[in-house]
């Protein structure tokens, strides 16, 4: 499984198979009963406990497409590679049971360590960052394989284990459910220009290669910044709705509040309206960012009306936004009150690095 | 699952949303009992049936690396995108549960549609091979994403299913036991060279992106070429070696015998020896090919000595070609018979598109 791709494996290179043995030795420190043989197979083995169904993510991140090399440390792009696979099991209220990656990587960003400074190169702070997610979350890394490619990539496989027929779904939200987020919204798309004006005036003409360092972002933007390098996936969050069977539906929110909430619609057959006076707006971020922004990693769900809901879970605070309508022609499938009445909300995601 | 990914959704793109739709309504066909929930949610949900473990395996198949546009039709990249992981399966003695595909290509592969021809895009074929293979052995395609990338590349996830405690591993080979594969050595890198001329002869000076057409390859290497272009998973094959228990140990060969073995050796920590003269070389290829060619996706397994070994499994030979030998200093890890004596075999794959 963790192993050179098949022609990458002509010659022993020395560096290539030096990182696999890194990476083997430092996954699987975090152990999951479920988890039966990890790195070093064809397959790894997982054993899910009697009455657990498994949920498994697939998520590739593309430099250029979700991280530039100027702006996110390695830390940060290895945090978010998995990050973005955590969420989609916080969503469904799964726990994590592995992780597999398939790196992507050209020659210069592979080396374990730098060839003259003998510091540590960019995959070895890559994986820095993604294991101490992973740690945190207690999710060993089961496997994966490494390829030399143009441009720099991660695709991510989380798999989590979730009591049978009991899985939150997007397809299951009902007219008369009211609408709820965690945390806060617009944070991660409002670091964007931020993180853009850094990286111009710290690059100038040769852009790094090693990101914004944290000593090159200003004191009063690290908490801001922090919403965007270093997304929080809510597993404690959806565990608790699910267990505790709060939420009618739930999904994670990746692409930005309207197109995401597009999708419980579709899924689910509703319509749905946002009261913007109520949103959780992120200190620093707008009403827009809130609305289309994306990348804040956030849970939407919806529960029965009258679920009485807590106002935090696991110290994230818990809004009501809206809620659930019937669908019928003639109204908007997502819609935002105002003054004059509701408007249609358009799905509109934010075009990241564009 | 089956979405565009977190910054492509910024502008509803037809194109890529046609794909998906078309992605969909294609996938789940093959329908699997444990595979409770497919394409359109956060996540897919697996049950799997009691006293059962799930193996999970992982592969990037990335342009230029595994695959080249000049030479490989759509239908043959998809195909062999899944056959890699299929093979994983195959060597572990799984059966196949669900599939999961991240596919990153650059926007003129990605349209269902030739803008001008009307004619199957290069991702309409690519389907084509891997939901022909994916329903041939029974793999539903339960989700996957999609992203805009400057290099083609499937990241491709497989879970198979196998009885708790039953997986063949690599690590289980006993000095003593004899050395066996599937079918024939030699044929997928024997291809290659035949593959690079054709291309040349088709192409001029401007390669095609759609590979060499079956039109373009004469009659009298179309059996040879398959066996590059359409490698065949041993999924029957493994199936049955560990129902019956008939291998102490098992991997699938991707990088070649010499590279391969090796594995086995290091995992098991044994050594071994290969007689020349047992090896089972594909016509058309020479003993170098069969040694160090990889690509051919058989199985390499190890017995012990008093099991009574099937000439063919489903149809395809058996052959014996080696045996494991006690780890000694002195000893080399692998070991090729000659006149005179055994001589060290060096791992060495094959660069297959240098």
């Amino acid at each position: 499984m963790l192993r050179p791709s098949a022609d990458a494996a002509s010659e022993p290179k020395r560096g290539e198979l030096a990182l696999i043995r890194q990476i083997r030795s430092r996954a699987g420190q975090s152990g999951s009963s479920a988890l039966r043989l990890g790195v070093g197979d064809d397959c790894a083995l997982l054993r899910p406990r009697s009455g657990q169904e498994l949920a498994v993510t697939t998520d590739l991140t593309v430099c250029g497409r979700h991280f530039r090399l100027d702006w996110h440390t390695p830390e940060s792009v290895g945090h978010r590679a998995l990050a973005r696979g955590l969420s989609d099991l916080a969503a469904m209220g799964a726990a994590p049971v592995a992780a597999f990656l398939s790196l992507g990587l050209p020659r210069e960003l592979a080396t374990p360590k730098g060839r003259r400074t003998g510091a540590n190169s960019w995959v070895t702070r890559f994986f820095d960052g993604l294991m101490a997610l992973a740690d945190a979350c207690k999710t060993p890394l089961a496997g994966g394989d490494l390829s030399e490619t143009t441009v720099p990539l991660a695709g991510i496989v989380l798999i989590g284990s979730v009591p049978r027929g009991t899985a939150m779904l997007r397809s299951t939200a009902r007219p008369g459910d009211l609408l709820y987020v965690t945390g806060t919204l617009g944070g991660g798309a409002a670091s964007l220009p931020h993180l853009d004006r850094l990286a111009k005036k710290q690059n100038g003409k040769s852009p790094g290669l090693n990101g914004l360092s944290p000593a090159q972002i200003p004191k009063d933007l690290k908490a801001l910044l922090a919403r965007h390098l270093y997304p929080q996936p809510r597993l404690a969050q959806g565990l608790r709705l699910r267990s505790q069977g709060l939420a009618s539906a739930a999904m994670d929110m990746s692409d930005g509040l309207s197109s995401d909430l597009a999708h419980i619609c579709e899924e689910s057959r509703v319509a749905a309206e946002i009261d913007p006076t109520l949103l959780p707006v992120h200190p620093g971020a707008s009403l827009e960012y809130a609305l289309h922004g994306g990348d804040d990693y956030e849970l939407l769900f919806t529960a029965k009306p009258g679920v009485r809901m807590p106002k935090k879970i696991a110290g994230v605070p818990i809004t009501r936004i809206g809620r659930i309508l019937r669908a019928r022609a003639g109204r908007p499938t997502v819609a935002l009150l105002t003054l004059n009445g509701p408007q249609p909300l358009k799905a509109e995601g934010w075009e990241h690095f564009s």
